[in-house]
């Protein structure tokens, strides 16, 4: 029998043994993190999709996962033989609407709260009438599951973070204060490797390490594995006031609270934590301080960011010349090899650790899903003429990087030089635009989309993201979708680090999408207005946009100003550290020429 | 003493008698109409203040008026003496807010529920300590209180309707049973005007008429002063399914429904009908269907509006023609004469019935408030060179109108070309956006504001409201506007109307607005995307810009396109109804010449 198909039989012989009548099961850790480690994948375990998100919900008479567009061919493919239906998520079709719409008061719907959102819990208490019950259903069926990850965490030199550890716990403090707070409770991982200044080696692609950090008035505890942190580490922990405990530990030091104001934020923290506190305990709920503080990057970091960048734009020129002449000299090119090379050639700097995420290289029509990826089973050669786009980054010390370039295999058509000179046009447009600070984040993504949407273009993506320092290549809290509520959270504030990623995806063609990171920088002359403050996107990513794709009579004076500007920056910034590498020089130089 | 200052003395009396410890008087009738009738102006009868909006608060020791930045010059003059404190309202300044920190649960804040929005009515259940009490201590004060209008209500003739009233009401009764609600009480008095095709003269610039509206499955209810509708109609009204019933009678029927399903729209209802509710009655909110069937014009709609732009735009030409020879002739004009000429060139239609709203006439510095209104007491004549704003807009019995154009008196200079050009830009801006269907228009004021926002400048109040047809100027549910939520409700549909009117206010120098009436139009060449329809707004007001202020060097192809087609077309619109008034066509010839 199809093995997912018996453990969904498995598990609802347990759920009948345990009066359950329906089984939830998401994509989540106790961290609730993008990435999870390979113990939690509870979601894949029981059916086999190994996407990275999705919702699996299993009764006695069905079983269903909810996925978003991105993967319902993948879920398609994964899910057969498994007895688990695809639910293809949307607006109209979510795993809370079936549990609003199909469960009764008298049923019982069972999820682990150890992976579980406080928020999601709170929101199906008002919309589900099942009574919700917390039960690891997981654990006993899943008998060769693998370890948890071991790696040893390690400091985030001082030299290159914006405060010392013992700075920033001062500055959540002093926001805790002002809360009326006296302890806060963090599991959201990139909020305390940014606070700890520390890094780990735990998941794929994002730097963190599995902990939950205890913030009390007078000292820190920080639960973790301590095994992974070397006896020195300890010391120079415990000199800043942090002391090490047991990852395990966390529920019995929660219980220890009394009579305290404990500050947390529901959307980053799993229900079983809170469940588990004593009830004199008065929970106080707001976005964790240091998401903001480690959101708004200050002048050292920016500093170290735009070094991370002169970095990362060498090698990207040192990949692109090597590509050029492995095209011209008719080399079988894969998607497969635009991973590895761009990774070797972002190796060769001291300061890079490791890739910000997973390479996306698709080939035409592969590059129509914004996802993309190509994998040992099934990928493309850069065959024939074609566009090629890439997006892909690095973490290194002084800095997270993430890019997309599009690059033409052989000549672009004029469909092609049409469409990027389109997505070109919608980068510039946000890119030039000046804000008033404070702006929530959403209301400016029309400025991008309206050079799209005069042809009845759009894409299905949000327009930015924020990026950490040397740290989640995805954080909070700004966003830049129109797609997204404008709240209170996404607004946008000085020295924040954010992805600008238009793009157009033709199905069967190609997908074409430009991506730069940005710093949100103050009007360099700021006028004396009743307005308040101006920002702009100041571009940090240096790495040329591809003439021979333009249609310079689509671009007016004003775009194409920006666009010479752009490029005389990314030459003067990349053109010394060249002097060695001529082919590569050569690539830029060509690259950069002003057009008119 | 003080008119003013003694009625605080004698409410507090009153108020000490009934034990009430606050009271909160609202600008508000209980329809809670944008005008009120003199009857209900109960916040100026307490305090003095005469502006549209303000809300008193008075305690023992205390009392306040809260009003926004538009009024805070004009409170401050009128409250002199009365005792009352102004209230500089603003995000955190309202008077919920005080309501919320300084009231507790042994207090009683009394408020007329028949002049107090529902909704507001449950936000204070939620944040003010102190128990809300229905009571009315106005009525005992104000002995010569004005009479409640009596004027006549008249049949919007059928000719000029989207649909017969019985169709309306049909339509309605099916989005009813969609919601499941077996009877719809409807208060807001553009909604009945519309629905029952009657308009009538009861406030100001309105076309509405004191009126409920109970429409149940076999018939509806027309609470009204029976006198002021005529037999004849009064048949006609029966044999439509439309049975009158007098003014004060609506408690007394409310009172009569039992297990129904009644659907409300709880910001346009007040308290004090819901609270006479029987138990066994379900409510169920939801936004009026009226208010969405309304504000989407049909084709039969569109097409008397362009002709009732018609006529508007030839009253302008000849209003501006003679503007221009008096200035010419050197005689004196003031803002106060723009207002009485502009009604009488607008008079001069056959279609025309009254003004949309109060004429905003403002020279120079005057216009630097954008909701100036010149009065006998205070005005300016148009002495010297400078710039006038005129915003003004007539009811027509095929269609409402609301333009803004800014003319020169004398020579422009160089920097109020500069802010002319600039929000020229911003208007012509979103006049040529493609947009997507169903966006939330929020989101769209971006557009507007970038060439603003540019030159670090803004403007306080919205891009665009929704326009009633020969009906309220301003009517929901869309706005365009970033200040304001981006709601479900404020999604941009087809067929809408609505103003786009940005501007630039500079203290003590000039404002400039720019405004125009579009229709949201379907694209002409609509393309097989994969991203839905797509809308534009089209422009129907018919007026040309004031070429002599315009710097045609910040005006880029695109833009002057736009403008020059826009112009080809008010000349093609206009011209042939001028040919009798040759001043007005050369008026109009001079100002839609095609620039280059």
């Amino acid at each position: 029998m199809n093995t997912y198909k018996q453990r969904v039989l498995d598990l609802r012989a347990l759920m009948q043994k345990n009066n359950i009548d329906a089984y939830l099961i998401l994509s989540a850790d106790p961290h609730l993190s993008e990435y999870l480690p390979e113990y939690y994948k509870n979601k894949t375990f029981i059916s086999g999709f190994t996407g990275s998100v999705g919702s699996v919900l299993i009764t006695q008479n069905e079983a269903f996962l909810w996925v978003d567009g991105r993967y319902w061919l993948q879920a398609d493919k994964e899910l057969q033989g498994s007895s688990i239906v695809l639910q293809k998520q949307g607006a109209n079709n979510t795993i809370t609407k079936w549990l609003e719409n199909n469960l009764d008061k008298n049923q019982i719907l069972g999820v682990d709260f150890r992976l579980f959102p406080l928020s999601l819990k709170k929101d199906l208490q008002k919309t589900c009438k099942a009574n919700l019950k917390h039960i690891d259903l997981i654990t006993p069926l899943w008998h060769d599951r693998p370890a948890l990850p071991k790696e040893k965490i390690y400091e985030h030199e001082s030299q290159y973070c914006s405060h010392l550890r013992n700075e920033k716990l001062q500055l959540v403090r002093q926001k805790m204060k002002n809360l009326n707070a006296h302890a806060h409770l963090i599991s959201s991982l990139d909020d305390i490797a940014w606070l700890t200044n520390l890094r780990g080696n735990d998941v794929d692609y994002n730097p963190i390490f599995l902990s939950h950090l205890l913030i009390l008035e007078d000292k820190a505890l920080l639960f973790v594995d301590s095994l992974k942190i070397n006896p020195d580490l300890e010391k120079k922990l415990n000199s800043d006031g942090i002391w090490l405990k047991n990852y395990d530990e966390i529920t019995i030091e929660l219980k220890k609270l009394q009579n305290t104001n404990l500050l947390i934020e529901p959307l980053k923290m799993t229900a079983l934590l809170i469940d588990s506190l004593d009830k004199s305990v008065k929970i106080i709920e707001e976005i964790n301080p240091s998401t903001h503080l480690k959101a708004t990057k200050n002048v050292k970091e920016i500093t170290h960011i735009q070094n991370a960048m002169i970095e990362d734009g060498v090698a990207l020129c040192k990949f692109f010349a090597w590509l050029e002449e492995a095209i011209e000299n008719n080399e079988l090119i894969s998607e497969l090899d635009i991973d590895i090379k761009a990774r070797e050639f972002r190796a060769q700097s001291e300061y890079y650790l490791n890739d910000s995420f997973a390479t996306i290289a698709g080939f035409n029509e592969n590059a129509a899903y914004p996802h993309y990826k190509a994998t040992k089973e099934s990928f493309a050669y850069l065959k024939k003429d074609g566009l090629l786009l890439i997006d892909s980054g690095g973490q290194y010390k002084n800095g997270t990087t993430d890019i997309t370039r599009v690059v033409p295999i052989g000549k672009p058509n004029e469909e092609q030089i049409h469409d990027y000179t389109l997505v070109l046009k919608a980068h510039i447009a946000i890119s030039s635009t000046i804000f008033p600070k404070d702006i929530a984040m959403p209301l400016l993504d029309a400025i991008t989309r309206a050079p799209l949407w005069q042809e009845q273009l759009d894409y299905i993506h949000g327009t930015g993201h924020g990026v950490g320092y040397f740290l989640n290549v995805h954080e909070g809290p700004q966003v830049l979708s129109y797609l997204t509520p404008a709240l209170e959270k996404t607004k946008a504030k000085e020295g924040m680090l954010t992805s600008i990623e238009p793009g157009i995806y033709k199905a069967n063609k190609w997908g074409i999408r430009l991506e730069n990171l940005v710093i949100h920088t103050k009007v360099e002359n700021p006028k004396n207005t009743d307005f308040g403050e101006f920002l702009y996107f100041k571009p940090v990513t240096l790495c040329p946009f591809e003439i021979s794709c333009i249609d310079t009579n689509l671009l007016d004076e004003k775009e194409k100003t920006w666009l010479n500007n752009y490029h005389k920056e990314v030459f003067k910034k990349l053109s010394p550290k060249l002097k060695n590498h001529i082919k590569a020089l050569n690539w830029l130089e060509k690259r950069t020429k002003a057009i008119l």
